[in-house]
């Protein structure tokens, strides 16, 4: 079946999204059944809106650049999709004979995935879809490319931070960390502690009703004992009745923006224990560094993007490329496909057995499970001051 | 004159402090006059408590670990001292046979040196001071160690979450930046312009008064014309009367805390223009990165260290070691010892030309300044939704 394939990038980008479609462009250029390989570009609505690059055009150098681009080279949306949309993406890929189409994206772009293959059932198109969230929230995948790397990052700058803080061991300091409802993100912070360095004294992970009262004794006995405090905090803490523990500020349409949990920690500490705090929040530079890009999150990112252009051009359609783990110690992990149906629209959360009794932290089987992912040890550091 | 040599660490780290004490220690090394090198454990406080480390105790290989150690490895202190805590110091020094005292840190320490070298003037005590500050604002020098690498990691961090931004045009991004009284680290986010990545709309200096109905005027124009805004901001940002653009929130003892300014600016959007915004602050993650330090940076910090110590030896007292610019473009530098009574406590502000009329960004002349200084070009990213 000679035809060109299409990639389309949805939702927020990762560090590894651009080396998805790296993957994708030489694992084609492979192939002879593939013509042209296109981007739509800025996501479904470059797609309505014909905007195409055709990747032949690219110097080869360029497309190397790729492995170490943040964001999405091509542009990414997040506008949502009528019915007629799917149609109408139907016949432009007719129009421009386009009969792959692969879609990177989270949890939204799988359902978009979804429905996109059904509407796709009885035309020459094959849909598969490339999982990418630094969130690590799709279902089935052991895990996703693009977490790997924030991960690498929350753990390298937690571990740089509580090395900064306790060589002038005068306050608590609060890190906000990206993923709104799951704690993937927030709990790779434990990685931080090695013999090299030091890491977090608690973590606060959106999975976990917090309880101000047990926050503010926890670190007033942690900075009594040590005279800091190192804190990680989920952007998405909430309540026992799941608010936010902070106030909405402000509204537009639909969206409701919050105040920042970290600075509202801080404020905590600051006023109801009287000591000086301060809050960090690197927010969307964590899913954008590339130095912290995790050389394993890079990697299986590429194996994604091309293991989805050979899926689809052994005719198949309707699946998501995912991981499958056979090991952590040494790691091994295989690819497999998921039946696109199965991921649509699901979240997926922490598991308890990877959060300890108190609800403050992680347990060994999660450091176990993450440490392979971001891809080999951390900067290590000197400390004479014990 | 046979002696100890003292290292001291004052004030907030940076990414190459431990650089300095690296370059000390291998200088020493290489010297039969010096006999231990000790590093005061946790700043002036680690010197009146007798806390001392001896480096020939130390493992080479952890040695070689500070040039990539964030933070102090020795530890720092912001403690005030007292006329008799000199004196004391002065007595500890002769005790421990210390005849070579370096300081190295910020204003507050160059102070602390000046001050210690008026009490050991009688004394068999040479002290002399190593330049360490991310705010670049030590007079007289045409930088500091530990500059270079804040600069950098404010250049990249802006590169990286301008490309995140724009592949999804859907918001305002504000990134504070430190420096609470100078601009300088806050100007270096100009570097994050190239031809391979794109630089922030708007750079706000603590310099420069604060017009808010200009910042929203213009950001709404950018935003109109684009569909997103980059805009840098320090910490510092003041109004016309010189009081900080956000409240006050708490008190403890002199000190008083403030709200943050990326999220205050983030919120005058929101509510002013109806524009969905967010802000970042990676905060003292910037001042520790270690990905991020300049080679640039950590070359000079190493060589300054070497050059107090040299100093020292050469009978010098009561100065510091200060950087001398011969030219930009090749970058040539040279080491000057500058009198440590003309740095005391003067504050060094970004001059009128490296800003731009408008107040809002600065000038050629400042980025040909400042880019020999972050070590090299920034990373190369592709972008192909133009």
């Amino acid at each position: 079946m000679k035809g060109n394939l299409l990639v389309v990038h949805g939702g927020g980008p990762t560090a590894v999204i651009n080396s998805s479609l790296y993957g994708v462009i030489r694992e084609a250029e492979r192939n002879e059944s593939i013509g042209s390989v296109y981007g739509a570009l800025g996501g479904t609505a470059g797609v309505l809106a014909e905007k195409f690059i055709d990747f032949s055009t690219v110097p080869s150098a360029e497309i190397e650049m790729l492995k170490q681009t943040p964001s999405t080279a091509i542009g990414t949306s997040r506008t949502p999709l009528t019915p007629e949309d799917y149609d109408r993406m139907i016949s432009i890929f007719k129009k421009h004979n386009i009969k792959y189409v692969l879609f990177n994206g989270g949890n939204g772009s799988m359902d978009t995935c979804g429905k996109l293959y059904r509407a796709a059932k009885d035309e020459d198109i094959r849909v598969v879809g490339i999982p990418k969230t630094i969130d690590n929230d799709i279902a089935i995948t052991d895990h996703c490319p693009g977490y790997g790397s924030a991960a690498r990052f929350v753990a390298q700058t937690v571990a740089e931070i509580a090395q900064d803080v306790r060589s002038m061991p005068i306050h608590v300091s609060i890190v906000e960390t990206m993923g709104r409802n799951a704690g993937w993100i927030t709990a790779a912070a434990a990685l931080a502690a090695t013999e090299y360095s030091c890491g977090p004294d608690r973590i606060y992970l959106p999975e976990i009703a917090f309880d101000e009262d047990k926050f503010l004794s926890d670190v007033q006995s942690i900075y009594d004992r040590k005279g800091y405090a190192i804190i990680v905090a989920s952007e998405g803490l909430k309540k026992a009745d799941h608010t936010p523990i902070v106030d909405p500020i402000f509204k537009i349409r639909r969206d409701t923006y919050f105040g920042d949990v970290g600075a509202h920690l801080a404020e905590l500490v600051l006023k109801n224990l009287g000591i000086k705090a301060r809050s960090e929040k690197p927010g969307i530079a964590g899913r954008a560094s590339i130095l912290n890009q995790s050389s394993v999150d890079r990697e299986e990112a590429i194996q994604a993007g091309a293991a989805a252009c050979r899926a689809a051009l052994e005719g198949k359609t309707g699946v998501m490329i995912g991981f499958k783990r056979l090991s952590s110690d040494p790691y091994q992990m295989e690819i497999m496909d998921v039946p696109i149906e199965e991921v649509m629209l699901h979240e997926r959360m922490m598991p308890k057995e990877f959060i300890n009794e108190d609800g403050t932290g992680v347990t060994e089987k999660f450091t176990e499970w993450c440490r392979p992912l971001v891809g080999g040890d951390l900067l290590k550091f000197a400390w004479f001051n014990k």
